[in-house]
């Protein structure tokens, strides 16, 4: 009896322990969260911001034969989904035409292995952590919204970022954004504060509630457009429809960006009733098969415009595949959604562009920060002068040129995991982590660091420092320096 | 300042409900479990083990052709790590000349994606929730066996199992163990307390501390056999020189049974100053090679006894690749140790027996626990009649026949994740965990069910009910009747 009291006083103490010392390192970490939060919207970089669009403004007519710029970007969707990278139970036609007739990019990363830090660099060729979204918004008045201003913590892509859209707006294009945004639905963080004329879409992913479509003007806000609750099923008819809109709608005296960020392959899946068991994938397949047909549809919008000759139109993947999806080709990729192997950044891309590359593949390995340094090299533009770029231009790579890159840095949200070069990809010796900051989860302590062959084991099964000990190094060196460049100045201004 | 002082209170008010939730819960918890733990060493089926035994022992003598039993267990090997199944970055010369000259399985599963629940299930033929054995055994006093104890959580394989030594020893088998056990190191749940006349090896996993190699005769006890710590290094030429000595020492009246079960390549890695840099495959490669030229001088022992025609030898692996190894050939798998996906327990499977199997590659699909089945078949010997098995009986499908299952199942430590028949797997609506329990760590909320086709679909990518709903319902049925019967009778006494 006394045994079994001392027993069970020392379970009870035990199960005490631990949420007592939750509490102190929880209460400890939000303390040092709150007060070391960085403060957003930064005044004087909304100010060079605006120095630098203006700058830009004023060279906006000299060059008449600027291109459309026709952004595709699927969510989820796997480097091995598609005809072109070697699918047979998914016809991708449209897609595939794109890439026989344009540059494919056998060695393209998504920025990140998650939603929004992914957009959120590929927009302003700026890493993750140096965009200040490592993060992914939730709706506000979700519950995780509600936790994330109680503790100081604005998960939003910053205003005082610049993205695509503002660079062509500012130079005269007409800019418009189809889909998925989910870089913040708040205190301005919107797509028509930044540099759309016009916007159909989503704040969020469409797993998140409410699933809203709004729609909204340049500086005027946005409102809900679709009453809600969407229908999904119906999701890419009225994208597709949207993207036409837009693209016939354009002016015909300047130059037109459209932004067309889908929300699918993304579960939850929908198709419309007919498009049921098209594909020999399921509805996943299904779903992938609509949106090939919605490429289709805004390729031929863009035939009626007349000028799909000079109009630049990018396919890609926010990160590897999720639940479903193929995260390779035949080879077989390591890893998926949310993690910094492979399988989590390796995404399709294809450059199409008829007046100015040739059709090619290439193995020059090239990230999705590459897009606004490419594009500003195109359009003969500089680039701001207040901020760090990670993205460097592409424009001789799409011509055969070799890759812009020494390294490629991969983020897991905000902790770099893994450098990679050519061949090798060096991995830290940092936890496995379900990649969302603040709430990263290490599913294991640490382990590595790893060095993997991607020529001769692109399944990163293998490290082989044993064997090239000086290459591990080089990368290490590579990788360290970037963590003391970040440590210093995270946000990269100058 | 008023409102600052709320904030701060509803942040402090947040912060503590989260702890006061876990306690709560937590409390409940563990008075449940405490409260409902199922005893193990049940005197019924301890004795009527025993009188299983005895019974075997009446028949012992029968069938002087015997053959001897080898099998080769490796630790976290993946499926693509052979020679023989594909990869040319590591040499496997030994393996694949018995995968030549044997039965090769290329539908094999353990029974587990993880180390013990996988080694309690080959061994007894039943899986991990009938078995008793559903999570990992950590070493007596490590911090998590302290708290395994505190909370009536005995951790190790029930005395009353029948494990294959068991029934062989019965039989008039010389038995012995080289290697890791990991089924418990407390309570009589050692290897010489089942049919082991002799064990050489370690009851854990080699990346826990103390690493120890034990030593033991049947029904003796196990005392310390090399000088902590072990240096690991050296442990597959130990492990390699005490199969020798087994295999020669064994007595040449009676057949033998080794079951060899090496801890390589679970991390950490090790191997010998001179093998370092003998693959292309780095330090794993290196240990797999290692392994390799262990199978070779355990054949040339066998050779050297002068039966190995007459000798069943297994080679497998306990659940799919960890931190490094091939989860696939060059179709490419889903998932890795820890996860009911085929990359977690699809394995290699040679059965290499001259005397009795002609060479074959064999679709047929199987899974560990048929090994006891199988044995029992082949000496003709009855099952134990007080419980059930999952294993069948191989002994036609290693002749050519088909699989003897309807189904497989496959569980995630003790929760049903999947079944799958010849070309499909179901796998059920539930949370993906890091799978072991009591500690599942859910990583998303319920997502499915999904019906992969394995024939089209290797790597598990789509949900294909919409083509196929009748499937899909016949294996949910299936997957429901599992549960039902595991429910009401878990450990599947008669």
């Amino acid at each position: 009896m006394k045994q079994a009291i001392k027993r069970w006083g020392r379970r009870l103490a035990l199960i005490l322990s631990l949420p007592a010392f939750l509490v102190v390192f929880f209460i400890g970490y939000v303390v040092i969260k709150v007060a070391t939060y960085e403060q957003l919207d930064d005044a004087a970089h909304m100010q060079s911001k605006q120095a630098y669009l203006s700058a830009l403004a004023e060279q906006a007519s000299q060059n008449m034969a600027r291109p459309d710029v026709v952004v595709i970007l699927f969510d989820d969707l796997g480097y091995g989904d598609l005809g072109y990278t070697g699918n047979n139970m998914i016809k991708t036609p449209h897609i595939d035409a794109l890439a026989r007739n344009g540059v494919v990019l056998e060695n393209y990363y998504a920025p990140s292995p998650v939603c929004s830090p992914s957009r959120a660099s590929m927009l302003t060729g700026r890493l993750a952590p140096r965009n200040g979204l490592t993060a992914v918004p939730f709706p506000t008045g979700h519950a995780v919204d509600r936790l994330n201003r109680l503790f100081n913590n604005p998960v939003r892509l910053p205003r005082e970022e610049i993205i695509i859209a503002d660079v062509l707006r500012a130079t005269g294009y007409h800019t418009a954004m189809v889909g998925k945004w989910h870089m913040g639905d708040h205190d301005q963080s919107i797509p028509t504060e930044f540099g759309f004329d016009h916007f159909f879409g989503t704040y969020h992913s469409n797993d998140m509630t409410p699933f809203n479509l709004h729609e909204g003007r340049h500086g005027a806000g946005e409102t809900l457009a679709v009453a809600a609750p969407v229908d999904q099923t119906q999701l890419n008819q009225i994208y597709g429809d949207k993207a036409e809109e837009f693209i016939a709608a354009a002016p015909r005296d300047k130059p037109m960006f459209l932004y067309f960020a889908h929300n699918f392959p993304h579960v939850p899946l929908y198709a419309a009733a007919h498009e049921h068991g098209r594909s020999d994938a399921g509805l996943y397949g299904d779903v992938v098969q609509g949106l090939d047909d919605t490429v289709g549809r805004v390729v031929a919008s863009l035939k009626k415009r007349g000028r799909l000759d000079n109009t630049l139109i990018i396919v890609t993947s926010d990160n590897g595949p999720w639940w479903e999806g193929r995260a390779s080709g035949e080879a077989g990729s390591r890893g998926r959604k949310g993690e910094t192997f492979d399988g989590g950044m390796h995404v399709p891309f294809i450059a199409h562009w008829p007046a100015q590359l040739a059709p090619r593949v290439s193995q020059a390995m090239a990230m999705g920060t590459d897009l606004l340094p490419t594009l500003l090299q195109e359009l003969g533009l500089p680039a701001p002068n207040d901020r760090l770029l990670d993205g460097r231009s592409l424009s001789a790579t799409l011509r055969g040129g070799d890759s812009p890159h020494e390294a490629l840095y991969f983020y897991g949200a905000g902790t770099l995991m893994a450098v990679r070069d050519r061949r090798h990809k060096y991995r830290d010796a940092k936890p496995i982590v379900y990649a969302t900051d603040p709430i990263s989860i290490p599913i294991w302590p640490r382990l590595g660091p790893f060095l993997f062959d991607l020529k001769d084991d692109p399944q990163e099964a293998y490290d082989v420092t044993n064997r090239r000990p000086e290459i591990a190094a080089r990368l290490k060196a590579v990788l360290d320096a970037r963590n003391a460049e970040m440590s210093e100045n995270p946000r990269g201004w100058k």
